[in-house]
């Protein structure tokens, strides 16, 4: 969290009252809701507006006309009436990780585990306009992107070595962009993480002791309550989690449990393509264009995750720093209710756009 | 990590080689480091002095002569001198936590799971003078912040509803600092945080496999490896380990294996306030004071945590961003190599002290 010491204009609701402390089901960490400290949803607002791009930048590698400063194309959509392209695919120039060698480990010294940089990393184009984000783009266009993220995740997820494909977009500089034209990557690993390795266990605990889906279970509880609930269509639900680690953490859920996004039906992103590009808009105008990450939460598919996860996305806009409390403990210090920000977001009607 | 791309004066070192996965013995986390776009460590030095603060502020609350402004001491050590005060400590006036109410949890629905916020919440004050961070204090300055965190940290272990402390200290904005005066902080938790616990449990299940204590083989390794080690005392080595995490993330591991900071002998304090100094020193000097956040991993003492933990300290540098790859597979990606930054440091030697 940031340090609230003796700022003014802190805006502190519930003077007096305790904090609390929430478990997320999902991690089974604990998250300090800091009501003593608690600030107005609005005041997490950007003070200013960030000075808007222009739609085309002859410089940058991703704008028309400058395919060729890219690596090959692994993907492209077109634009039927005129041909241009509307989405495309490549491997990163700089990848984190690469398909050369293999995923032999070895011991240094018999005690120190080092292994190849084996994984692939690909980068989506989102667009061919510079300056519009999922936000500001029409459903169609954020449905072709959630295409396209489905579409590489089910290639690289035939690739014999790839144990986990993180699928992730990064807004805004201190979200760690390098590139202003909107953009999202996949990464695919030849391990599974532990932090999602550790998810799954919690998930096929619950299974065991209930025989339920705990995603399933959290999404029921959530609707029950509704209390945190930002938007719901037919088949999603948008809402602020119980146990939020940040300010305005946003999870889109399908209500049909499936364990893997790369097995969602045609029909469900379109679905989710409108609830996403509602909830990224509401951001986007609530709240002045903040900087965030989204990231797709998915297992493979198969064995026993299809009866124990449930494929989401997770938004989380970068409104506080992760300071040496957070480090230290791994407990984050939240300093906005969930239920106050669900509640602000239910309620806000900005320009959501034209579909 | 900040994406990469197309960046200009990327100094890309080891083009075409492929980056590697290491494994965090302690975390069982894996980390990426990413050669292909591997940074050489002088280039993640601030580009410009930041502005240097004044001694003295008059508004600053943490000042001498503001005394009144923070809630009454819980600790203030003298000058014998003058009879000025060296290092204060006081509970936070915006806690995160407050020693109101019990920790009995409720169940929100039968499903979710909240308590009240106990705890304790407190501030140390390093020093009266406000532009003297630790990297520039006396050793025997740096000795009394030690010894306060030290003597609070006892102090709070004995409440019966505390059952982890997190010391810490966030040093710059981009590190979540909201004061610049030098200070850092203490917070209680009546739960043993999820990622402590797994810590606890790895060194418990190398213990149970090897007979050994984790963190002592891991120093040894290093010692022997002889490849990380930036600087190195009678009792005490700093060290960039095998997994670094983020670029310069150092560690400060006493030789004597003991579980509980708590107990760390006064001479010991002494020594490990020099090296503290003068690792922070070259922190300062060689990457022109980056923000950092320092934390001591410690564990309470007694029961099987003496035979298989190690009290160390951890300084993590903000020199790169935390994005969507790591916020949704918690693997980081490093782009530099620990071998090359701890030479770095340990061949860096520019204004080191006066001690």
């Amino acid at each position: 969290m940031r340090e609230l010491f003796f700022e003014k204009g802190l805006g502190v609701i519930g003077e007096g009252s305790m904090s609390v402390m929430r478990k997320d089901p999902t991690t089974e960490e604990w998250v300090v809701l800091a009501t003593e400290r608690a600030r107005r949803p609005h005041e997490l607002a950007h003070d200013q507006h960030k000075a808007e791009p222009p739609a085309f930048v002859p410089s940058c590698p991703f704008c028309p006309g400058n395919e060729a400063k890219t690596p090959p194309e692994t993907l492209v959509y077109h634009n039927h009436k005129d041909g241009s392209w509307q989405v495309r695919g490549f491997a990163n120039r700089y990848p984190a990780l690469t398909e050369e060698g293999m995923t032999n480990t070895k011991l240094e010294e018999g005690f120190f585990m080092e292994m190849n940089g084996l994984g692939i990393h690909e980068v989506i184009v989102e667009s061919p306009e510079h300056n519009k984000p999922l936000a500001l783009m029409k459903d169609s266009g954020v449905k072709n992107v959630l295409l396209a993220y489905q579409e590489r995740y089910n290639i690289l997820r035939g690739k014999p070595f790839v144990k986990h494909i993180t699928i992730f977009e990064n807004h805004g500089a201190s979200a760690g962009t390098s590139l202003e034209h909107p953009h999202s990557q996949l990464i695919a690993t030849p391990v599974v993480p532990r932090e999602v390795r550790l998810r799954q266990k919690i998930a096929a605990r619950y299974h065991d002791d209930t025989g339920r889906n705990l995603y399933s279970d959290l999404l029921d509880h959530e609707l029950r309550l509704n209390k945190r609930i930002v938007m719901k269509s037919g088949g999603f639900v948008v809402f602020h989690p119980f146990a939020s680690h940040e300010p305005f953490e946003t999870w889109i859920m399908p209500k049909r449990p499936q364990a893997c996004f790369g097995n969602a039906p045609a029909a469900d992103l379109e679905e989710f393509a409108h609830v996403l590009r509602m909830s990224l808009a509401k951001l986007y105008h609530a709240l002045n264009d903040p900087d965030y990450n989204l990231v797709i939460d998915t297992v493979l598919p198969g064995g026993e995750n299809e009866d124990c996860y449930l494929w989401h996305l997770r938004i989380i806009p970068r409104l506080a720093e992760v300071a040496g409390f957070e480090i230290g403990s791994g407990i984050n210090i939240n300093t906005t209710l969930p239920e106050e920000t669900a509640q602000f977001m239910r309620e806000f009607h900005g320009e959501e756009g034209e579909e």
